[in-house]
């Protein structure tokens, strides 16, 4: 019989969990809260807790499963140690180590957005590349490198801030992470309705926009019907995308750049702004890179850490 | 008896080889003409018989060698297939099975600048870290990216190419890979030299660079001499090569940046100018990275060739 995994995503308000088979089917997923009191000290009390109900559900001893992967907002190295997660008002110790101790199964522990990354490279829009830029565009701007079919971790576990490459000089605010002109800044949620509420108040044209909610969905469905106040903001925000992921694609040479996140429900139009910058600028052997959108949504994350446990399954795991 | 290596760095004028320990010491280099005619299919024969005029000298057979590395101008792939070297007359074909096929012996092969960011990480400015960015400024400027100890070739062996990432939209010069406003146009010894020509021209100021030469190394010369305008164009060439940087490491996460070619003869001085421009606009976690000047110069690419063997020398070669 094959050995079951257990995929953790830990977020800020919820933590997923997916039960998953050995060739990652999904089985069942299913939520706890993330009690983030204490310095977030009960969160992997109650991830081990979760964890041995559904084993005792499902009649499982510890032999059944090869092991429980985990994501967590923040840096977190190869060898599993997260360093400092503030939202989860977590230190610096092994996550690994945390876990394996409560269960006495092999623990593997990735940054969520990386570990996302890596589910959408098994599972999700990236499937059959194994060099990818993922990039999700929600309320922040997050992403992942896979190279060689693993996540590129980064000496400190920091690797992949794709949403804090600067791409403006001249930016005035200051971007969550300190630095000003990070393309965080033009590209996620937040950031396509700040483009958008600045060209209303510079612009005299109509639009749709100026007849309810600014969003980056009303942008997007304000392009859809050809808007053009929408459809400049749209290219602004294509411009800083397409030439941050050119810049990374130029280095990194990947097979496929997959979009994900709630700005990508836009669906393939977003590519329509995206490419033109990025052809522009991508040094000449990525050119034709494949571009596809996320499709796991927010199961990106469960299915990235089962990941991390079935590529060590053959041989690391003892 | 430890088992030897051969390193070879193939240039569009000479090759380069190297004879080594099994440990890496450098035991005997010496270089062989590149032969370009007949688009380039003397090159690996002529490796070959001096390889094993060089074996015969030393009384070696076959068993008695590991494997030899080759480094070469154009993206080789994983598998060491190289796709289209042009400085050398070259199409797609395997440098590995053609040079086995001639010695005998195992063969490894990599990009040249990727296989000399390995060389400065194994005997080099990066010894140490396994997670570097290496960046050669010299005529042009070429790179490589070490991940854990080992080159990121990408999905075409194009990875690293980091002369050309876009770093200025308003350049009307174009670069030799047909983009306009590649790092390379700013941060080579060309580059240098041209934005000094540009600067002496715009500017009244009195400069020692108006009284003879003008090169990368006049520049940094009048740097340390502190002439205004030399220093204008330091700040210049700081501030592209800063900012590309910034971007590059808030993706890698490196723990070394290593630079190297002929401009990095300027010295710790060079840091001065590109450090306020990395700091001002990397991720924070990338801040305290360290900066490193290369040291093997001209032979980086015979040591990374053999480190290409050295790596697969336990386990992978049979």
């Amino acid at each position: 019989m094959s050995k079951y995994i257990f995929g953790v995503d830990i977020g800020g308000t919820t933590v997923k969990m997916g039960f998953f088979d050995g060739e990652g089917s999904l089985l069942e997923k299913w939520e706890i809260p993330t009690r983030k009191e204490e310095d977030g000290s009960k969160i992997l009390p109650d991830v081990a807790e979760s964890i041995k109900g559904k084993m005792a559900e499902k009649q499982l001893a510890a032999g059944d499963i090869a092991g429980i992967g985990v994501g967590a907002p923040g840096p977190i190295d190869g060898d599993g140690v997260v360093h400092r997660a503030v939202n989860l008002g977590w230190g610096t110790f092994s996550i690994k180590e945390t876990l394996e101790n409560l269960l006495h199964i092999p623990v593997m522990a990735g940054n969520d957005a990386n570990v996302a990354a890596l589910g959408e490279m098994w599972k999700g829009g990236g499937q059959g590349s194994s060099d990818l830029i993922v990039v999700t565009l929600g309320t922040g701007v997050g992403g992942g490198i896979i190279i060689g079919g693993k996540v590129l971790t980064g000496a400190g576990g920091a690797g992949g801030e794709i949403g804090h490459i600067h791409v403006q000089d001249s930016e005035e605010q200051s971007c969550g992470c300190g630095n000003k002109g990070c393309l965080e800044q033009y590209a996620s949620a937040t950031g396509i309705k700040r483009l958008a509420l600045k060209k209303l108040k510079e612009s005299d044209k109509g639009s749709i926009l100026r007849n309810g909610d600014v969003s980056a969905k009303t942008v997007f469905n304000g392009v859809k019907m050809k808007d053009e106040l929408a459809m400049e903001v749209a290219e602004e925000f294509g411009k800083y995308l397409g030439d941050g992921l050119a810049v990374i694609a130029s280095v990194i040479n990947p097979e496929t750049i997959v979009i994900g996140g709630g700005v990508s429900k836009a669906g393939e139009v977003l590519f329509d702004y995206i490419k033109p910058s990025y052809e522009r600028n991508v040094f000449h052997a990525n050119k034709d890179v494949k571009f596809a959108l996320a499709t796991l949504g927010n199961d990106a994350g469960i299915y990235g850490a089962a990941k991390l446990i079935s590529d060590t399954m053959v041989s690391d795991i003892k």
